[in-house]
């Protein structure tokens, strides 16, 4: 039961008001919450901004119950899709990176994704329109509100999306368990660059590895090669975030 | 509903038939599951060990559901805790890690981080037995079966496990938010180190980052303070791995 047009509990409340960046409808809060500074602080900018917001009974919160909303909930606008070439002549003073998605299936993994993505300096994520899960309620609520600072970017083909980078200069890193490099052989600073990230299972698909620049992996030990995909493309931004800040590969 | 000595799903059952670490007692399999190379494998297993495979009608997988159970069960010995003294003490042929969790509430956090130190090379998980998840049926199944590969050490006070760790000349890392030094600028080389993650919402406590030889933050970008414990875990522990492989700090 996915309604992209709710997001819950107070972290994605307080970061849908703060960025400005969705159209808040309205917000419903339950009687029986236990008023705390956050909730304060969300009744407060609601005000400032003229957004309407309502407390009902706690029945009212039974049908979203599975999604742990803490008796908060807003009805929104629903999530801007930003256009590839939009998004590649974007203005700006640094290099620029993306991720790039190919069969990610699964909600909680995405919403850590674009957390992850937003805390280490990524400008957008690629999300095929097909054989990948799509921005839903739990995915909103599992980014913490991150969804509202990072450029989603929907495409009907990744293949035609990674061609369309190099077409304007983008290195494209793909990882993979049987590459011989390591993802921090890459040199990160210096180009405007996307990561493939594959599906869980299956990893990355062969056309795009095939469509790819480098191909690394990430060293595993213990003989053990199955890193949930969104703790591998923590390592590996973060990585090309400390080789940027540090200026050191 | 937790149910410790229970396992679901074709991973779990797979791996803890692999490592012989936990004693299997019984493999349940539905007779509706759609027969793989996976569950091939299992059974080929199962039977070379002498356990016991039973199938059984889907209605009896019911009461799991919650679990993606995938058709298969297994229940098994609970997990065994190792003592701290004994962890230590333990002879390795290399420099030894370990990660301690201060207050870690979500119990798919804590299966993620047991995978993610598997894969990236970490002895053991050092869990409070108050204020932190356990390891419980979610915990096992979200760790893919790397809790069978890595020593879970469990102890009454985080602040005297690490008073032990450091008097036996391991090194303590905390990370904090508003720490100065960020997490790369530790030489994680040459010693045995402790990496402290603190809970979700108000980090590593006090007491904890007092006792602490290094604090360390993340340098968080976009304003965005809020990356989930596995995948701020997931940055430092493959930093330094990526350190010891490539003997560059």
């Amino acid at each position: 039961m996915e309604n992209p047009d709710i997001i819950f509990g107070k972290n994605s409340v307080m970061e849908a008001l703060i960025s400005g960046k969705r159209e808040i409808n309205k917000i419903i809060i339950s009687k029986n919450i236990h008023t705390d500074s956050k909730i304060n602080k969300i009744k407060e900018l609601a005000q400032q901004k003229g957004i309407v917001f309502q407390f009902a009974a706690k029945e009212k919160f039974q049908a979203y119950n599975e999604y742990n909303h803490q008796g908060i909930i807003a009805s929104i606008s629903p999530v801007k899709y930003v256009d590839l070439e939009e998004f590649i002549n974007t203005p700006r003073n640094h290099n620029a990176s993306v991720v790039i998605l190919d069969g990610v299936e699964d909600s909680h993994n995405l919403g850590a994704i674009i957390r992850t993505c937003v805390c280490a300096g990524v400008d957008g994520i690629i999300i095929p329109s097909r054989r990948n899960v799509q921005v839903n309620s739990v995915v909103e609520k599992t980014s913490a509100g991150a969804i509202n600072h990072i450029s989603i970017i929907k495409v009907n083909s990744p293949v035609s999306a990674v061609q369309t980078l190099k077409d304007n200069n983008w290195w494209i890193i793909a990882t993979d368990a049987s590459a011989k490099d390591n993802y921090y052989d890459v040199k990160y600073n210096d180009m405007n660059f996307g990561i493939i990230m594959g599906a869980e299972h299956s990893g990355v698909s062969k056309s795009l590895l095939k469509a790819s620049d480098f191909v690394v992996k990430i060293p595993m030990q213990n003989n053990f090669n199955s890193l949930n995909v969104s703790n591998a493309l923590s390592a590996i931004i973060f990585e090309a975030l400390r080789q940027k800040l540090s200026n050191k590969p």
